[in-house]
Formats: C-alpha cells, structure tokens, sequence
C-alpha cells in the first residue's frame, strides 16, 4: 500500500457537492467508485475539504492508499477513462505515508465570480452568479478589510450547531472587476461551511446599499447570533488552490 | 421602417447553424421568431455571415427593418428576454436605411481553440476541439505564412461546385501556445464555406508532421482539385469580430 496525492478538477453542477452520500452524484463518490474498480477492493479518497453541491473545483487535493502497480501516470490515465466527463484528474504523485489530505492543508484559496451586466451571458454561465444589481466595489473593498485577519466567523456559517472552533483566519480578499464581471478572491487557513458564499453575499449587500458596514462589524465581533449576508448560490464558486507545506 | 444593426452572441452547440431551415433549430430563426412576435408581422434579420453548425460567435452583426416604437435598448431587452439561454442580444442600433450587414462587411475575425492536454478539459470544453497529438507550434507557424494574402482558396472549400469567385485574402493568422491550448485567429477580408476549418485542418496536419508545406503550397497555387486538410470539428470555432468602413 502506497498514500497517493491527487489533484482533481471538476465542474461541480452536476453533482451533490464533493462528499459522499448514498444513491446521490458526489466527486468523492465517483472516485472511490473509479479506485475500487482499479485497486479491486473499496478505496477511500480523503479531500483537502467538503465542496457544496454546485461549486466547482480547479486543483482539489486528496490523497488515498492505493495497491497497485501502476505508475503515476497510468493511475492518472485509467481514472480519467473511467471518469465523467465534468471530472478531471489533473496529477497523480507519491505522497509520504502520513500526507493527509485535509489535515495537513494550512491555506486555501476561493474565487466567487458575479456577472453583473445588462445582457445576459451566452459562455460560461455555469461558473459565474447572475444579479441584477451593480454593486460599488469601492465599498466591497472597504468592507473586505473588515473581514480580513483572525476573526470568530459563526455568523459565517450555515451549520449554526457547529461545535468545533469557528475562528479562521482571512489572509486576504481581492476584488476585481473586469468589464462585466466582479471576482473575488479568497485566501484563509481554513473556511467554515458556506462560508465564502456567506462573505460575498455580506458584500455584496454592503455594495448595494442593503447593509451597512456597521452590520458586519456586528456580525464579526458581538457575540449576537445574527446572519452576516444571504448565502451567495454556489454556481460562482471554484477552489481554486489548496496549501501544504 | 427602420433599419436597425444588432450585435449577437452565441452558443453554436445546439445550433444548425445560423441560417434559418425549416423544422430546425438555427440562430437566424430563432432571432427572427422573436422579431415576428415583437413586430407582430414576419421578419427577416441579415446575417454578417453564416455559421456552421455548432459553431459560435462573439459578435455576429445582423440587421433587420422593424417597425416599432420601442427604444433601441426596449428591442435589446425584449428579444433576451424571449430568446433562449445561449443566444444574446450584446447590442442594437439605428442603422442607415442603406446597411446591409453581409454586404458592407469588409473584414472578420475567426478564433479556433484546440486543446492539446494530456489530461482532459473539464471547463469551457463546448469551446474547443481536443486533439491527442501536440503540433509543433513553429512548423504551423511557418505553414500559415503560406496562407496569408490574397489566393483562390478553392481548395479550401467546402463546396467544390461554388460558381462565385473563391479568391479571397486573409489579413494575418495569429497562432499561439499557452499550456494546453492552441488558438489560431485568422483575420481576412471574407471566408468561404468551411475555409477556417480546412485551413485549420491543414496546419495541424503539417504541425503533427502528417503533410508537408509542400502539399499546402500546391493546394493553394496549382489548379488542382485537392483537398487542403480535413475539416477541423465545428466546436473550436468562434466568430469573434465583423468590421465594417
């Protein structure tokens, strides 16, 4: 038994988001079954972290132990024969004994794209939000830096039972926009559930005028369980890097 | 009755093409069931040219004679409002009474995406063609020069009984390599039926080695009837700009 680390793209709108579930599409779920069908025996395969349904992946990291005499390459290969279409993988390498997936990731990177204009968009729909407004980036800016650096983050979460520590750390937010299109993207340690879809939509509250930056200050430092934004739809969002040392 | 220039963008996939037929689904219909019901009487829009099927574009120029009362912005957001997912109207315009828009085009750009990866696209994979060799970027290069200025590109046709002149000059063909991806743009006064995707054809089978420049050279200098290359797959084609004085 070898660990192998795998990056893995995939366009996520098809499937129930990254972790297995039964009689649902996953990403895990379609790549155990391709493994299994390699190795000849059930094949766990541990993500850097958990996908919602319909955001995307451009290098997701996840490692299994696999029995095999394949090379790297040939893994590679005969998982992309197997795979759907919406389902890539990118690299195959040997990792230590110890590399885990998840445990050992210290960053992340996320970008959530909005397409703001006046005529709707022919190419590439599925990896970018649709609104109707035009938001002021100056003022996401702003509100960005609040955001920014080591913060209790439970009013960024959907899951509000959530038991473990809910502080992570934002190293940064870049917003930009380009014609048409706002991207924003998020560096951190770590993020909770729906956390960067929670953010942008804060933001983009404060870019419209619906929220002051006041409600995310309150959001970010009072103890009050209030909701910081409207959960942004998951279709604008992709991993799109994960750290290791 | 004014004349009105529009600018169109859209996904060729489920396309027939542009040019209306009966029982199926075109661009050129669809475009024009729209005007019907916003004019209420049948309409006909003038395409800047006619796409293959399952070809793209960009920027597609139309114009059409309406007669109606609605701002050039009503007639914009009325037809996206009824037409479908992945056909846009960018733009509309007052026209002279004289613009005809495939008759007073003097120029267009065609782009054409190949993807040469060793593992296979996950993102965008509508727009471009994958191909398993790697072509040499060079030899294409110096291929293409061949094809630059003014020719018969009778053998680059798909139609070998055109009786109109099949003279034609390409203005530049720019070829460039970023990782997996090939683009060729071709800019030239007018192309003939299928004459970017034989051209294309043609300078991957001189870049993977298959035909010599010899063979390009005598497809387009000696009275022959031969075919210049195969016809390179619809999807990697997009009609990205049509000039006008």
């Amino acid at each position: 038994m070898k660990n192998y680390k795998f990056t893995v793209k995939y366009d996520g709108t098809r499937y129930y988001g990254w972790q297995r579930q039964p009689e649902r599409n996953t990403v895990q779920g379609k790549l155990e079954e391709v493994l299994c069908r390699l190795c000849g025996v059930p094949t766990e395969i541990i993500g850097a972290g958990r996908t919602d349904a319909g955001v995307h992946a451009e290098a997701m990291i996840a490692n299994a132990e696999l029995d095999t005499e394949l090379s790297v390459n040939e893994i590679r290969d005969y998982m992309n024969r197997y795979l759907p279409d919406d389902i890539a993988v990118t690299g195959v390498s040997e990792a230590s004994p110890r590399f885990h997936a998840r445990y050992n990731a210290i960053g992340k990177t996320y970008r959530y794209t909005v397409f703001t204009g006046e005529v709707k968009p022919v190419f590439g729909k599925r990896y970018m939000t649709v609104i109707d407004d035009k938001p002021d980036v100056g003022i996401m800016k702003e509100a960005a830096k609040l955001l920014v650096g080591k913060h209790d983050f439970r009013n960024f979460c959907a899951n509000p039972k959530m038991k473990k520590s809910t502080v992570r750390e934002i190293y940064s937010i870049d917003i930009k926009q380009k014609g048409d299109m706002i991207t924003f993207i998020f560096r951190g340690n770590g993020f909770l559930q729906n956390m960067v879809r929670i953010a942008v939509g804060a933001l983009l509250e404060a870019g419209c005028k619906r929220c002051g930056i006041p409600h995310i200050e309150r959001a970010l430092s009072s103890g009050e369980r209030i909701k910081a934004g409207p959960t942004a739809p998951p279709q604008g969002l992709c991993l799109v890097k994960v750290d290791y040392f």
